[in-house]
């Protein structure tokens, strides 16, 4: 399998690279980059030395995806929709899009978060791509759209409590600073960060545009909110969700709810305790916990996941594995670091 | 002013000798610990060093407590019950207990959550001491209970909203690890801490207990929920909580409702942009910020304070500055420590 | 006492004023920003929130200056040489400079470092201001040059050295991030500096500049060398400084040699044991250790700093109350923040 | 081939475990321990839950040892002397220890760090597996001491100086929290440990023993000289050394003697600028960079590595491979993690 990174320099395309070198169907990878052109790979993702000598190519995307099986496009928001038509012009066989811009296919909804679409022509041909609940519905895909980080872990929460009438869930999440990028800013400058934590993005985080998308699908309730409330923690990797809404009654046996949602799904894992957000770093893995109260009227829902991996690169490589129809868990078993 | 710290050789005990020993009005103090008795107070608090040459005393509670215009009392959750009853023997003017023993008049409501009380016929004597709600009420009291750090945060992001009918918070608190107190255990082993987020007492948080209490009086709803959601994170100090409730119909101007209930509370700060949990580091203040959603059918209201300061030592010199009857900020206004 | 602080925006420049807002002599200051100018001090430095309302003024330093008895000086490298003229002709009393500029009045020895100074014949008229070795003898100065922050926990170690012959010792230091200042880069970027440690300015940092320079006017020899060895460190505040030096042949009594020579110091605590660099977070301290090998041949010394106070605006307030002839623990002595 | 771990439970141990899990020439593994016997492998180290669903085995050291081609010991200090006899008696074609019983063949000198050996016979049997440098010379070890974290990184530093002439390094290393091992205790208590850094076992470390029994036998002098200066810093993962050295007259091409001595060898990593911690985090690397003073007559030197995989297991796993005669990379080129 021949592929391509388009937009490799930033963290998601360094662990995408990162697990694409690895992969035991991969023969042959070029890894684009128009900031870092020329510089050796290892330069920019240090944790990839051992792993190659190449250096980023200067060549335009579709040129980087010629004869490649599958391209993925790991680009600032908005870049991927202008380049994206002539990787399907030039025959690209499956192309995954790490950004935005095609995970709502709802062009009001993407609107309101995103201001106007600008290829709503292509909108219907990319499938979103949340492995976890997807699965083999997504074999034959040939343009996935990778969830958000954030959008994976409350989707990840949300998805088995659908069936529940009338939630309307509070998402509470905290990211790592990995998630801002690769560029430094005061928000992540590291004096004022190091031990800090604050909300962000309030009452309109750009994630919820396809948070809602799937939660109001799988509700088929066209009004039904979650609300997703985004916090800057001061750790480097991952996200920590805690799901938490009223009404769910009767409803006591809420392990048993995902455990059976998630039956099966090899990267899922619903423990019986709170789950720590270290245990994940490093994994494809989202751990899950789940509550209800004493009386039923409350549910209480913890994910964690991390966030360049499940969140973006580890995602990607399970949705292209699943759209080619090989084993889903190819490339992506490997033990994580701990403590770290 | 004289005044005794009793078991003062956790963090908490630290940070309120911190306090006093720059309070303009306290002459004279002593400090007592079993475990740390005849060691250099700056040997277990190193940030003393520089104010206090003394030791920590061996003495008896009563006989450090005699003659002393106040008496703090640090002691592990339980202690204080058995302690208390011989100081206002002695005629102790006024007690200050930071520990929980004191906190929730509602006899079976603490029973729920710390068992059986041991000394239910104190529990009348003693004021709840929420500085910045109570303000003068507390003014002549002699017995007061200094709320929980966790308890403190989520009470004043309660109290403003207690007249919107219906609502039935959620309550999503971090906590930094000086919180656990001076005594290493795994989870606040450093390898396992330092770049986790965990939830802990899932349905069920201790210090639910007396924000119930106040947040059904405050409501006039026996039945009034608010749930307590406590986490672990990777940081030292402070906690950030973050409240969101449903049903807010009409409450737009959720910062003016904020402002309005702190008006003139010289420790609450009520904000245009989410607070920073390192702003408040080594200060007695609580920063808040709240918003609506645009239809208003949505509240959410993030507060930080410093779990040692506002949320312990701070809290407690502030609620002696009131039931005496000086100004409630004497000693207290310091500025923090930042960048840290 | 009324004060100015230039270019008040900085780390450094919020610790002085923090100290100074605090200090029972000052009875007015004014604090200007360029980049600031105009918006509440408060705002750029929340930890002064509590303490002052005032906004960073617009005007030029010599009008900042006209009737200030004290004017510190807290620009970036290069500047102060540009401001200082006009400061004196306007009579400044004192003028404290905490950059670079006036550190080493060494024409040579400054070119070296930082090239051709631009004012050489203002050199003359500053005193170095290592507060804790100068003491007394900075009484009656009109211009100070405040230390760098490593060159002051280097000189700290070196200083009661200087009497033994041959020395030629290592210097390994670590700062945190905060000494790095408020403009991100990616040295300071979270994700990078977050558990990282990294020596930089290998073979030439700039402090060595004013070590050198002190070191050999100590030891009488104008080739005696000190290698600095700077490294950035995974925190916030404060540096931690190991000096080793081989041939320190019978001096086995190490730690005399450093209460001896820092005897009545009240800033300077000789430690039984290595000292921890949270421990004087906050403070004006440098914690000091010493010990010699069992074999009497090598000497190491540990000293912690507080970068911004001791290795800043706390050693500038010092220095001016040791210029100003009072005692210079004014506005100096208060309590650190612990655990932090 | 066929491998046991004894006392798999520690840090080390779980690294260890990682590395064998992948490691493609091992076939059947078993791991055991005293104090997490019969529980879960994912439980004690949640980085392996993907990896295995195994159980710790309780059973005696050389039961487990039978029919396993490898046996490493990953026991506590002092232990590994006990355990070994039964082994060798039993027919291990292999011991792999990674405690620090068999590390100093030098009686005397091991005494002076450890007390008297308790198996002494048995120290000429074990080869010091310093695999970096020892390379295919430990082809046909039947028992090997692997190195400690501090004296792998040291030795790195120290190995391609041994021919310049009278060289007494100072080497000041910072080891992250994960080297405290798995057990809390006050020096890695978070809160006190977050921000830290301090000096410990200061002129004594007992990685000294092995790090001066080389050096020695390297130069070939006796009683030549190396001092180790450990400290424990605020993060987890690694070890950062810095070696300084007066007198390395002439040789300014300092990068060129360790690009020299480490030719060929596929971990370790000769820079053209200094190393970061981070960028070794996960892997098997050591990044080096070396650099000599203007004049000559100085020389620096800097060594990175992950302290649990080259300071411990992973070393370990190249030891074996290279005492097996397959190739040394097997199972050990991993991409790192980074930013983490």
């Amino acid at each position: 399998m021949r592929v391509a990174v388009i937009g490799a320099a930033g963290y998601a395309g360094g662990e995408l690279l990162r697990l694409l070198l690895s992969h035991p169907d991969v023969t042959d990878w070029v890894a684009t980059s128009r900031s870092q052109a020329g510089k050796p790979v290892g330069d920019v993702h240090p944790q990839l030395r051992s792993l190659t000598d190449r250096r980023f190519e200067a060549v335009e995307p579709a040129e980087a995806a010629r004869g490649r099986d599958v391209v993925f496009l790991a680009l600032e928001h908005g870049e991927s929709s202008k380049v994206a038509p002539a990787l399907f012009a030039g025959g690209a066989g499956l192309v995954v899009d790490i950004a935005a811009d095609f995970r709502v296919a709802d062009e009001a909804l993407y609107a309101k978060y995103y201001g106007a679409h600008t290829s709503p022509e292509l909108l219907p041909r990319f499938r979103y791509g949340l492995a976890d609940v997807e699965g083999i519905r997504l074999r034959g895909a040939t343009a996935i759209a990778a969830p958000g980080c954030f959008a994976t872990a409350a989707q990840l929460a949300l998805y088995p409590l659908a069936g529940i009438p009338g939630l309307e869930p509070a998402l509470f999440a905290v990211t790592g600073s990995s998630g801002a990028g690769v560029q430094p800013r005061p928000t992540t400058h590291h004096p004022a960060r190091a031990h800090n934590l604050f909300a962000y993005s309030v009452m309109g985080h750009r994630h919820e545009a396809e948070v809602l998308s799937n939660w109001r699908r799988w509700t088929g309730r066209s009004d039904a909110s979650a609300r997703l409330m985004t916090h800057s923690g001061p750790f480097v990797r991952g996200i920590h969700l805690t799901l938490h809404a009223n009404g769910a009654a009767g409803s006591r046996a809420a392990g048993e709810l995902y455990r059976s949602a998630y039956a099966g799904r090899p990267f899922v894992r619903v423990l019986e305790q709170p789950p720590e957000l270290t245990h994940v770093v490093g994994t494809n893995e989202a751990h899950i916990h789940a509550v209800a109260s004493p009386d039923g009227s409350e549910i209480q829902v913890m994910v964690v996941i991390d966030n360049l991996v499940k969140g973006a690169g580890g995602q990607a490589v399970q949705a292209m594995n699943l759209a080619l129809g090989i084993d889903e868990r190819r490339g992506l078993v490997t033990g994580g670091i701990f403590p770290c």
